[in-house]
């Protein structure tokens, strides 16, 4: 049996942890997902997933460890609970705060420029209807002023943008805070950056958005639970919304599944998202705000370093 | 007659200018070219264009003055110069420096980050090959650091990158100063902000690039003349260039006449330019950097002073 067994790592990935791994440790790798992979029985004692494979429950009793290589760890919280094993587990942290900030922030920019009608227009070399918004002076709104929310900041002050935040724990002295209701009410921008609890659960829905400024940008960089794509699409038509960027999405799992042709039913969300992603004024990315050289490499070290602590000491 | 006519004057410019214009002064607008618009006899003494329309020759007698909403002028020296008469002309100064310089800002993370291909993939949700390159600590060299220029090397000290010059009067004192062909060797990406000159056209050849970082990146804002398409897809093709981000051409003319219809024939650089604008590697917008709403605003500002100086003294 191999030492350990990496799912859902794609190339690039791939290759970084096989830099990092010491002699003497064997392991499989697949981009695929436990699903995708058909797997029915344990690779190994210990395992490492991202956030789309679903670890069976029967498994449980026979795992040594899990790697999650995410900021994010609900779903193992939830495997814990669901199979009854309190199986250990380990997730990474800070690994690709600034990707994801700066991912936000030039989707911002595409979408304040219209880039996708830009490149479109090119074909016929108009720019009636072309006319955007610059950054410097205009008002962002960063909601969860966190690892990835503090970096974004950073960027959009390094733009000369004028930033306040929200957060239930106000620690940047960069930015006024305020609560969301307020700051919708002038800013040009809001970014999604909260980590998904009870609380945060559909919190950008229309009534948070009610006194928001017309034509508001929207992002969401951190748990697309948080923006459901209902809400989403009526802001869209209603212009509440003037532009959305989303990386990650309320439906995933199953969004992820029939895109890639492995389940022909779609859920109503899904369908949603679908219907959504050719609007001129949304850019959806498939939860890649995280996919930086810089990033995959710090993942892949601290995944190694990692792996071989458990693997040499028994515990994470 | 008209008091003044205005070409290549889009909507929302049309409508900016409406709202500067005083009473008691008569314009006409049209967003097309002199050509365009089939104008055969001169629609007022006071015309105003941007840098597409030919203006005939033989309308130089008949003209008090043309305004071009451009920072360039070399078109207009050159009809002084083909029509042997010395038309009062003017050009406006610095309206759209912010706007230019930002646009080249984030059509450089585009490509840093694989924008186009990033948005295909969300049709499967894969992440293969998607993998990026973060702003932070990586090396950008500003060729041409005046007014554009100046406020690029800002957008990009914000975005914590690190920064070179090149200019033959070099006043950012942000910024250290090489030539280009030292430049290239380390950047990561590379920016053309220059004027088009005798000294400065074609000057981003094969050869400057020979001892170019592989896979550098190449945004040109200025002047199309500089970056000759030719030499672009040769780099492209053999991984000298990672991408290139255009919004100038060299056959910017032809261009446009060919892309909206005006035109069957097309110049061997127009092919280019059509052939190379669907690969993921590189975004062309349709020399639409300058055109944000504080832009516009600024430009119809700056236009309606001027005419409205010039009306009322006969010169600008």
């Amino acid at each position: 049996m191999l030492d350990l067994y990496f799912y859902e790592a794609f190339r690039e990935e791939e290759a970084a942890i096989k830099r990092y791994l010491p002699n003497g440790i064997s392991a499989g790798f697949t981009w695929k997902t436990i699903q995708e992979n058909g797997d029915r029985e344990l690779p190994s004692k210990l395992i490492s997933i991202r956030t789309q494979s679903r670890i069976p429950l029967e498994w449980a009793k026979d795992l040594d460890g899990i790697l999650t290589r995410s900021q994010g760890y609900d779903h193992l919280l939830q495997y814990v609970k669901d199979s009854g094993v309190d199986v250990n587990f380990k997730y990474l942290e800070g690994y690709c705060s600034r990707a994801v900030a700066e991912h936000a922030v030039f989707v911002m920019m595409c979408l304040f420029r219209k880039l996708k009608a830009q490149i479109k227009n090119f074909d016929v070399f108009h720019r009636e209807g072309l006319t955007g918004m610059e950054c410097k002076g205009h008002k962002a709104l960063v909601v969860g002023v966190g690892r990835i929310g503090r970096e974004i900041v950073d960027c959009l002050l390094g733009l000369k943008m004028e930033v306040k935040g929200v957060d239930i724990d106000p620690k940047d002295h960069r930015v006024e805070y305020v609560s969301l209701e307020e700051g919708v009410v002038e800013a040009d921008v809001v970014f999604c950056a909260l980590p998904l609890t009870k609380e945060t659960d559909k919190l950008f829905n229309v009534a948070a958005f009610e006194k928001a400024k017309k034509g508001i940008v929207l992002v969401n960089v951190s748990r697309g639970e948080i923006s459901p794509i209902g809400d989403i699409k009526i802001m869209l038509e209603n212009g509440v919304l003037g532009g959305a960027g989303l990386d990650v999405y309320c439906c995933e799992k199953g969004l992820a599944d029939y895109l890639r042709g492995h389940s022909d039913t779609a859920s109503d969300e899904v369908k949603l998202v679908c219907e959504l992603k050719n609007r001129e004024n949304v850019v959806f990315t498939p939860h890649n705000a995280f996919n930086t050289f810089e990033a995959v490499e710090e993942k892949a070290r601290q995944s190694v370093e990692a792996v071989v602590h458990f693997i040499r000491k028994g515990k994470w």
